[in-house]
């Protein structure tokens, strides 16, 4: 394809974003009327909207258009694995500068339905605009099959908290990346296009998880979150927090503790949720730490003692 | 509320928008967790995405943070109408610059949150960013209560065109503000806030309307949508349509034929419909042309001949 945005215009663009996707049984009506239509087995829909900003949530010069969207679509569908539900459809605001190369939001488009496959969701219907600021603004929807919600609010001191997916690898490839290197590979493409665990999510509600989230802020900050809803205290053990050796290596390079990607590094959409203690959990589920009553206020420390650098991302004051 | 949305921080501001929303029997879980519930008892959910910047789609110094709020809801509310659909929930991905008063999302929120009402839905969920333009990207779902969706192309030869709601208020008002003046205010206030006719699509469906969709970008263009994905050709009877009194002034005013804001003006999100030729229609329904068959490519005319200034908005050229 040649040309720009502008030179394509708002319904040639929309024709070439929407003959490029698939669909899936729950898609009822796809995109090209007023609305989608798509199934909701269980009688309730669950729903998630992000929205991510050039500059701000990804770099044209860091990451393909293709990675954005791979990375956009996996953000959204994450969270709504991490209510215990399995994702049924997208869809997609989008707002590009009329200067931008058409090819730009067309590989955007194929990164998001090709993350949605992978979720076993499809893209259902959209709006693009013309606009300065490159903006790509994500609705996902999910169906909870007959399980109850898991929401942050559930854990109960007792219960074990245990995390599966990738924790850290994002974090870690964007130090690489901020230093301008593009190498250890693996790491820079862990930040181009997070993996997210989609099926641990509703696998984890059967299990009878109490509370879950997927870790979007952070390990720390997520599990404050979880700590601060349910009104209790959590203490991660960093011994049995994964470290791969490869991180450390990259941690010497730059001079960073690679402890601190693990914990606070966000992107990465693994999902981390609290069990009884009873809970036999699969092999891919890693025991982090442990929920206990909290007579001040909601807190998560490491092995006992606050940890500094916790806390959410404020995309005003830190941005 | 004193000061800008960059003191307020991002979790401040959450805060301060989500306090202000009511709910409703749908919400199953609103607000604060990775995402929200929202009752979906048809076992299908309706869903639609709409994206609306600064500039582009309102002004500050012309409409109250309000108003847009009510707009920009309103916009989204109506396309589940115009499926058939009753609205049940609605979620709100916002970009806002730091240096913007805080106050101006929080009443961007109360209008959004009095539009669902109106409409019968509650706000479920969102997102909200710092960025340079003031982007407000808004996804309404809703319920289609055991009706089949009424999509744009099912409009039949023999059938009837009716509309109900306001047709060419917005683009009057428009023409109004953007020549300094601050009145009529009954087409000002209609440009800032469109009252679409929620009911009236259900009400259709209910009806047996075989094609259906809300007036976005004008009469001629939204039917001519209905007439391509139908397949037919549609004629309007202009002696049918209903031009107010006061519009002529203000066209005689400003100079323009008010047909001209009656046709192509869209935003104030009246419903048009095709109905089977012996449908008895309720008494704010105004049956304004026929369907026919085509032989050549589908198409919309008035009186018998085209419509030159036909067409739809093109926000990459004409923006």
């Amino acid at each position: 394809m040649r040309g720009t945005v502008g030179e394509l215009g708002e319904f040639g663009l929309i024709r070439e974003l929407t003959s490029r996707l698939t669909t899936t049984e729950a898609v009822r009506l796809g995109p090209g009327d007023d609305a989608a239509v798509v199934a909701a087995p269980d009688r309730r829909v669950v729903a998630s909207t992000d929205v991510l900003l050039e500059g701000r949530h990804f770099r044209r010069d860091w990451s393909t258009a293709y990675d954005v969207g791979r990375k956009a679509a996996a953000q959204n569908l994450a969270d709504i694995a991490a209510m215990g539900a399995v994702p049924t459809a997208l869809l997609l605001g989008l707002v590009v500068p009329a200067s931008l190369a058409a090819t730009w939001p067309v590989e955007l488009m194929d990164g998001i339905r090709d993350e949605c496959q992978v979720a076993g969701a499809a893209v259902v219907g959209g709006d693009v605009v013309g606009g300065d600021a490159i903006t790509v603004a994500i609705t996902a929807l999910g169906d909870l099959g007959g399980r109850e919600a898991v929401t942050r609010s559930g854990a109960r001191p007792g219960d074990v908290v245990a995390v599966t997916g990738w924790l850290g690898w994002s974090a870690a490839g964007y130090a690489v990346l901020s230093r301008g290197f593009r190498s250890p590979r693996a790491f820079v493409e862990a930040h181009r296009r997070p993996e997210p665990p989609y099926h641990a999510g509703p696998a984890a509600a059967d299990l009878g998880a109490t509370a879950m989230t997927d870790v979007s802020d952070g390990l720390v900050a997520d599990l404050g979150h979880i700590a601060a809803a349910s009104g209790v205290h959590i203490d991660l053990r960093s011994a049995d927090v994964d470290v791969p050796a490869q991180m450390h290596d990259i941690g010497q390079a730059v001079g960073v503790d690679p402890l601190h990607w693990v914990l606070t590094g966000g992107e990465d959409h693994a999902i981390v949720a609290t069990f009884p203690p009873d809970t036999k959990l699969p092999a891919r589920w890693r025991v982090i730490g442990a929920v206990s009553p909290t007579s001040g206020p909601p807190l998560v420390t490491v092995d006992g003692a606050p940890w500094d650098e916790a806390g959410g991302w404020d995309h005003f004051t830190h941005g």
